[in-house]
């Protein structure tokens, strides 16, 4: 948490691709652009660098600050800088939002080159793949062949497994954390909820709203409030906030309990700030991604093809990816005789941990990346 | 579930009430309707009377139906009959529909006498503690001084905790199932998220959307998906629809699973029946209710003036009110030295565990009402 080594002031780049994209839908992108970030610096090899899979409602500004007076840091600047856990004197990190995004790559909001208006409910769906497969142009781009490291939390995890099935060659080493080899019924049933809310709030518009002129913000406060609940785990919420009440009761239904207000506020903020058609697009990542489907259900063997080595770590809070999960994916890269290191770690925040500077998680991050031999290509 | 011993064909009552009601908000209701109906026969004594206090979205259909043809018996109906676990030929069976609610009961939806319209906004909020001092009088009118049991699951174990408390006198037993003390950070919050949808729907109209034709179906819909999600739990959810395509993938966000399916159809059978506002009252009782707080978060000290006998049930797979929540009920009431029985019943299926037929779960409810000695009036 002492941690103030920060990669400095950042700028986001824009890579744009020409060359069509198909989909894991059958649709095809023609063409499209990606936004990043880099930290550090790549070496002469282009063996060193690590690339940072972003969550839900995540980004490609994953560390620094974009100017001297700027207070908001990146999402993982507690992670990544000079001396941190990911330390940029060591490794070249890439973030980049991804493909459906709202802060730059292309998306539902962004304008659509062949009717020159924004895409809206004509923007297709992604897939874990389908980032994956668009993440793998942006190395090509970059040149660099092969990463030191994939890293990513949640359904940024799900990419970095996805990255070690569709990639093997091109993956020396997997972080996933808080992750989860697929959805479970439950986790499906918030999605369906949250997104439920989008679609029928009338400012949807069938996701075409951006020429009325308006946002669905009603829903998408519903949703972020909902995601929030997921967040957090039952204890923290009750060390948080507990039943404290904001004033004395008033019976009614405006804000009596503190929760409440922290709720609001998350979901108003976010609903101003966060695209509708993207949410609806992440959340439906979340559900499709389940590699073992192809599989026969059989997640050892769809893991079968994988060269690289694994971090896998969990959280014992988090009810929304339980360790039960993860166990799952070290299970059957166990069963592949794969090289995976797998802690679980005593955290009360829940999913959300995987965003905190808990010393015990960040010791095993650090412990975990400064092993890592830059250029020795892995063998299995 | 082999048992098929109806009590019948039944039918409502209305029992109107001029007295004026003073509320734990302050507001005073000057008359009201309470709608009930009963099972069994009330002895000579009155002294065999066992009154159910319904959940969220319960009413005073308990048990039977409503003529010969009827497919839906009342919502309890298989705990409640002749040679069922709460035998209706040794005991006489109480259940209404709470105050707020929108069953026949003064609510919401029903017309305010001064006004000759719907209340809609200006029904005040009511409590737990209102709604037992409301039951209290029903007893009046029936006659029956003490009841030989008093039982509830969830939101209607409040009721029976509360009865204990505020009528130690009435009470000789209180059935408390898959309930708690008050409601976690996170059950509020819960409540909150489908608050909000309900509120934030452009047909809430303020609560006042009956003089408007219009009713807040997407938001009530929303809490009701969102309700479902809580009331199972994630293992049966897994067991029930687990990632179960309804068809091919179509990468749309149209029904892809069956789990969406099912919430989608509870949701819109829902908010085609029951009354936003009533919604909205029924959360805020259960959020409001906490009996320690009088007492400086004491529950021991809250329930030291109860002189009823206890059977705490609750279910291991239920995350909306966990095991650990009746064991606080249970603990406060051995710091009293009340006689109370514990269950733990192993159950897959959540907070709606409490509805089942589960064998080992009704032979405990059996067991226990069995034991009951009609007219022995407690001693503690």
């Amino acid at each position: 948490m002492s941690e103030n080594n920060s990669v400095g002031i950042v700028a986001p780049q824009i890579a744009h691709f020409s060359e069509a994209l198909p989909l894991k839908s059958g649709h095809v992108l023609a063409q499209y652009d990606l936004v990043y970030e880099t930290y550090g610096t790549l070496n002469a090899e282009k063996s060193n660098a690590v690339l940072i899979c972003h969550a839900l409602s995540g980004n490609h500004h994953v560390a620094g600050i974009y100017s001297q007076n700027d207070k908001y840091p990146g999402w993982w600047d507690n992670f990544i800088g000079p001396g941190k856990p990911l330390d940029t004197n060591k490794f070249f990190v890439i973030g980049l939002n991804n493909l459906g995004g709202c802060h730059g790559s292309s998306g539902p909001s962004s304008i659509n080159p062949d009717s020159g208006k924004p895409w809206g409910s004509a923007f297709p769906i992604v897939t874990v793949e389908d980032w994956v497969n668009s993440q793998a142009r942006l190395l090509d781009k970059l040149g660099i062949t092969q990463l030191a490291a994939v890293v990513g939390g949640s359904l940024g995890g799900m990419q970095c497994l996805q990255w070690t099935i569709a990639y093997p060659e091109r993956v020396q080493h997997a972080l996933i954390i808080a992750s989860a080899p697929n959805l479970t019924a439950q986790n499906m049933a918030f999605n369906e909820v949250a997104r439920q809310a989008i679609i029928t709030d009338p400012e949807f518009h069938g996701g075409d709203y951006y020429e009325h002129g308006v946002v669905p913000r009603r829903g998408l406060r519903i949703a972020r409030m909902l995601g929030h609940i997921t967040y957090l785990s039952d204890d923290v919420m009750g060390e948080k906030f507990g039943r404290k009440l904001k004033d004395t009761i008033k019976y009614s239904f405006d804000v009596e309990f503190e929760m409440e207000s922290y709720l609001r506020y998350q979901g108003d903020k976010f609903a101003g700030s966060f695209d509708a058609n993207t949410y609806l697009r992440m959340t439906r990542a979340l559900d499709y991604y389940d590699p073992a489907l192809a599989f026969g259900g059989d997640l050892s063997l769809a893991l079968s093809s994988t060269k690289a080595e694994f971090l896998i770590v969990s959280f014992t809070s988090d009810w929304r990816f339980s360790p039960a999960r993860s166990r799952e994916i070290v299970k059957a890269l166990l069963d592949n005789e794969s090289k995976v290191s797998y802690a679980e770690v005593t955290a009360a925040h829940g999913h959300d941990a995987f965003l905190m500077p808990d010393a015990h998680y960040h010791a095993i991050l650090r412990s975990y990346l400064s092993k890592i031999q830059i250029g020795n290509h892995h063998e299995k």
